[in-house]
């Protein structure tokens, strides 16, 4: 199995723990942008992985290729372009403090791909699961253009495609992210929306009152109008403070919703790409078919240790989750 | 709206956390001082504020200077004494572990300060609220008897003065303390005073056991007795430990004590400067007229969010405030 | 009094927080091992300390000699072997995340000590407590003789014998451990061993479900056969996360089990030696003859304290732990 | 005497000695820009001044601003604009390895403005000197419009003009560079250009094949055709590794040539901003009316002490270089 | 061309600058090996690459693997042992004092390699060139046996060999090194080896005084004696100080010794892996064909800039080398 | 043999490389004084070695005791006094700019030593050579008087007295300085100073141009007042940069002046305490009755070697010196 991503990548810049932006005297380096972040997950759990995007053709571009490469992601579809990398900053939060993110991101090589660009058949050939996010979709109509094209070759291949939405109101409308979401949801077999994107985004409502009564009303509305649409799932955090959140998740299959034990995370020590280790826990689950109580905690582990690790990527191995999820937290190992 | 401080500032010297000082190979560099950190405060309120004091005149003393100046603090009434800057050594606690400050204050250049040092008709000609604490007023006899022709000017010019009481028993006894609180009371407009302060430095008592009850008893015998005084509050703080504090602010006027939420703060940072946090969210508050409820709750807020930043210094904005106030803690900040 | 180990030393090369292994572009360097880590928290008590063991001749050994020497540990029975000095990787965690230990401790030079190397009855001389661990057992039939002689030594010379369990399954199998625990439990007057040693060294058992009543039981069985076991100790936690653990001592003595407070550790700096920091604090309240509770009760507190500090050794005073005992977690030392 | 600028500041983000950007796992971060390094440099000379500019209205802009003020810049005039911060990457090179600059600056706050964005005679009626560079002038052609009119304003109001060429390929071409400099060197009194700018912007050539003596012969015919122009310099840079250089300054005035002394700089710690320290020591000695000699020691020492200092500003003081000039470097200063 | 490397790859961890182990805090973390080396810098000079190896089956091991993926190597053949990584402790020296290599690699998965741990033929059967050192040689005898069977499979298959003898005492003794370095000569290709490898190992002599004249001697004996070698190599240094060195390349091809310029490399960061550069210099340009000329100065400068950048490996790029080559060390790449 | 130290350990905070105070967000901690620095080089050597002297009753005092033992110098008389620890800021210069100390050392726990502090015999009873410098003699009277009992000691016991003019002028006036070396010359058997002490202190002069006939014919001088001297010696430094240094030693006895070969040091990283690092040098070689010629040029390459080493004090051992010494700086040692 081989699953592909196609989406931006950045240099992320954050601040040591405690440090406003105004005190920081060096910025820490990593890299990061939601399609990667699955892609590295996955990778660590054993899954072959592709990344398609592209970066600056400079030091920054290349420091971005040996970061994939690291982890052992197929790097033969990042091109070096001719525009900069995107930078985003972290102002590191914790406790009563929010994290707080600044994005300089226009006019990056990845805004700037375009149909063309490279040649889909090949980069899709080997692929078994496409990967994409509202973001991508958002960042430009050439992109766009781009993607239809790309869901196309995968309906045309029975390649399986994952869809996080992961709506961002600085990037674009409501009303434009309707359009561009309608049209790809025919496209999609994995879906990560919560009641939000159904609400704002789908234009569904309800009466129900309880938030988990609410959210299968609405994944059986999409499933309905999406047959294709067969695994959908979101995460829900009760945030105590930047350090402190509950999680858990929540998976609709075959009509039934399934909800993860809640786990506690304390001590949070990064929570950038949290959303991004849940897909990778769903998408891991899902081509090793198991079942849906497994896929769910899975998921809800997986994401859970991606909050006490530096950068966006989630580096734990599949028995580091699997350990939390039969075992729970414990001793020291050694 | 300008507000002054006059105080002493020193050279922090702190650990990483989970470093004694016995452990560490470097100290973290930072000034602080009760006075100058409420004017940072107030700065990054957007209140125009000034600085009155005296440090050493070599690197050291030109980096508080810098220091002052990037928080565009007017630094006009600034002077390079002939003395030594004084020290505090911080290491930093953590969980089970209490803070733990070292001072090496003896003969700096601002205890060496004494009346004719400068003209306080023209330090003061531009400035609408004086701040001080108890800590000036135990460093010296002539520091005492400028404070006190400082405050003359103060009554005579409608300047209005805020005094936190900040009893430090390193410094002077409760004698001395009584002596001179007595003396300037009489001055002061804004207090910032506690049950101890109450009890230990006015002498007064009463039967109640509500801690509450009790606070406004005192608060009235106060106002009673020194009606210039309009404002006053106090913080208090359940300590689960050195990393997790509940947070309340008991702020009176007009007769009635009013208390915010209180605020579980988890993680904490750096607790130092936390009342002078306080401080600058009541001075904030009442030089901007808002209502009582208001003060006391942007006042907690603020001073809660110091908790999250190194250094003494609080450098959060208003809208911070204002959204950790209105919207509680959150998502990340995109 | 004067208190002597004799164990393995390693270089502990650990990850700054948050930060896996795999990230990691350094690593913090410390020394630890069960026998100096109480050694050096005794010598902060003010107890007189010795250490026998082994090192590399080389600048990693040295660094081991400067580090103990620098606790006021005597070293005049420290040699500096022809074989390497072990060392352990410690990967740490934090919330959800465990920590990580990796040993790579072969063929080290305390390993390779064996009977003649020193001079037992000079290395004793002036020793009134020996400590020990199951560590310094499991490592080779060589120590396991020198052991017995040291042993021997002790009996003969009303030499106190303190003797931490502590079983490693990755070290030897608990057959092995079974037959050379019989063998030096009759020399041994402090014991720390807990439900799981009793049970599976042991090979001890019971019906009581009470998790007390259990280990009184058998810690009344060890008493009965080992009359010459005058304390017997281990420890509780309930371990919500690697940030948070509550902590209690179970002390027997006399036929009587005491329990001391349980002490809730949040934000948990490093968890190693935790044990080691235990022990400290039973063999100083046992050498100055202080009463059952204050034993059980200062050593959870100088236990819970050393979670609050980098690196292996508990680096608080006696007046440090006192103060946590009697008037607990508390406001900024100033 | 008050010093104007008038430029674009950039954040600075470099690596560590000895690291590649490929390596880096932390960036430094400091701010730079020709003309803010003019005058911080000039500020610690004693020096009024005053920065005209704009910077993103985001925490990266505010520390720009908090930077500027560090030094005792009025800012006044810096606006918070609607785009982004430019950045430039720089590798720090050693020995035989050159530094290398990735500059990524396209579409910034300063790149946008334009006449009518804040009040020219409110911005320079206090200045005396008012300094540009060619990067400001190659940037856009609103901020050329923007510039003339600025100088106008200088020439109708006696304020004089210092203009450093500083031709960068990168940014235009040479003949864009040409059409622009004839505009502004009719407004110059100062200018910073070397044989390169002669021959290649101002396209003047000669037979002469002493460095010295084409320079002069350069010198004069500028002079000739721009009487305004008094002061002429450049500086001369003998390269025998990245650590270790030969400065050399050339100042022009009244038609003769100096020549400094060569100073050798050994150990470069940042090589970037040694020319803007070099027009500081230039400026600072003009305005002080230094004679031709100790205009161009002063700022040859003044430059080569910057090449001693992290980050692109000379932070030396007055002292510091007449020191280096009269005595050389010396013992420790104790 | 693909190349492939047969060699240990060790854990490094070093000091900071000016820092001696005895006070380090703190390691820094990179890894190395000659053949790896090799392989890293040739593959940022655009060649495919391959690593045959074995490490640790835990996150050290992982983390080599990460390392070697980054830049681009192809790890199928890097296997995870049953046994350690080695280690090697570097104390950077500076100025007057030599940098110091502590040594801590016996027993490691790489020694423990032995025929029948992989399949050489398909190991081998992609590749062009097959590079490895005397280091693997002295090693261990299953080693070496197995690197007789991949030199046979190279013979057979026309892979062209490239060796460096690079003796180490502490490995083995010279007579050790003789019978072995006997064994593998009549396989090689590219031979690095210099004036003391020929008298020491091969027992060769002359009387000719001047160092180049011996050198030709002795490389026209190899060359007489193993027509097979056609390419023979090695470098020449002038220590001034740890900082300060000159380097020459000898390259000797057809008979003809050529020397390269002699490079002054001044403050030196990190000189480890100076010839594993030099050799991936030279294989470069061999396999590309280049002039005999080009090769040993090519191979000259980027040994030179290896000595600019922290650890073993050489990270610049094919256009970095022939910059310095054709301009010499020059001004800020902008 | 074993040597005592009788002076002052200050807190020395520094810069990093590159970094003036005024940009320093951290400190490095190291520890220093004349006296502790000999110490520490002889305790490298071999020497059993005591320090004399008193630091603050807290952590800072403490772990100048941590200090001392880590370097397994006896502390059985340093006290912990009721005064601070005095502090020197140290700002690394580099290249063209010098390092700067600022002394922030009055009142400290070591000024105020006197008579009666410690049993002088007691303190003294196990020593073979005392030495002690002319700061301690400026610091106070008190301390004077107490060096003056010392002395008397030393004299009848016979142990040898070492003393380091050392003259530094913010401390005090020459003619104090006279008045008091005047009165410890009778005392002292080994004097390090130079041309500058013996005509400022000495108040000498001569006519010779020669600097190494005058300093020959100052130390005879010397020698015939003072017959008790047998070893005068000081060192002769050409400064290129704060870099780049040559060091040469004047050593001097049984009337013959011998100097060392004159080292040349390049690439500086720490320059203090190079003096200390001499008498270190000089006294061990003269207890080990080594002869003239090895006596300077070993304390040469001692000194030299410090100039590498991060912090005021020597860490390298004897055959680190006797490798310098008699194979020059060389290659890497493996």
């Amino acid at each position: 199995m081989k699953v592909a991503g196609f989406g931006e990548i950045m240099l992320r810049l954050s601040t040591d723990v405690g440090k406003m932006i105004l005190q920081s005297d060096s910025f820490n380096v990593n890299y990061g942008g939601g399609e990667a972040n699955v892609l590295i997950s996955l990778s660590h759990f054993g899954i072959d992985t592709k990344m398609i995007t592209s970066v600056s053709n400079d030091d920054i571009g290349k420091s971005i290729l040996r970061y994939l490469r690291s982890y052992d992601i197929d790097t033969n579809f990042v091109t070096l372009g001719n525009h900069r990398t995107g930078i985003y900053y972290l102002q590191v939060g914790s406790g009563i403090r929010s994290s707080k993110v600044i994005y300089d991101r226009d006019n990056s090589a990845f805004c700037n791909m375009k149909v063309g660009d490279f040649d889909i058949a090949k980069a899709l050939e080997d692929v078994d699961v496409f990967h994409f996010s509202g973001i991508t979709l958002a960042l430009s109509n050439d992109l766009r253009e781009l993607l239809m094209q790309m869901l196309e070759y995968c309906k045309e291949h029975n390649i399986m495609v994952s869809y996080d939405s992961n709506y961002r109101a600085k990037l674009w409308s409501l009303e434009e992210a309707r359009e561009a979401t309608l049209k790809v949801l025919p496209y999609v077999d994995i879906l990560s929306a919560g009641i939000l994107d159904a609400e704002n985004i789908l234009l569904m409502n309800c009466e129900l009152e309880d938030k988990h009564e609410k959210l299968k009303y609405y994944y059986d509305e999409i499933s309905k109008t999406y047959p294709n649409i067969k695994h959908i799932f979101s995460s829900h955090r009760d945030i105590e403070s930047s350090s402190v959140n509950k999680l858990q998740c929540n998976y609709y299959t075959n009509g039934i919703l399934y909800l993860s034990n809640k786990i506690n995370i304390d001590s949070i020590v990064d929570r950038v790409g949290g959303g991004d280790a849940l897909s990778a826990g769903i998408i891991y689950s899902i081509i090793n078919n198991k079942d849906p109580k497994y896929v769910c905690e899975f998921a809800t582990c997986a994401s859970a240790l991606k909050h006490s690790i530096l950068g966006d990527a989630n580096l734990v191995e599949l028995s580091d989750v699997e350990k939390l999820m039969y075992e729970g937290v414990g001793k020291i190992a050694r």
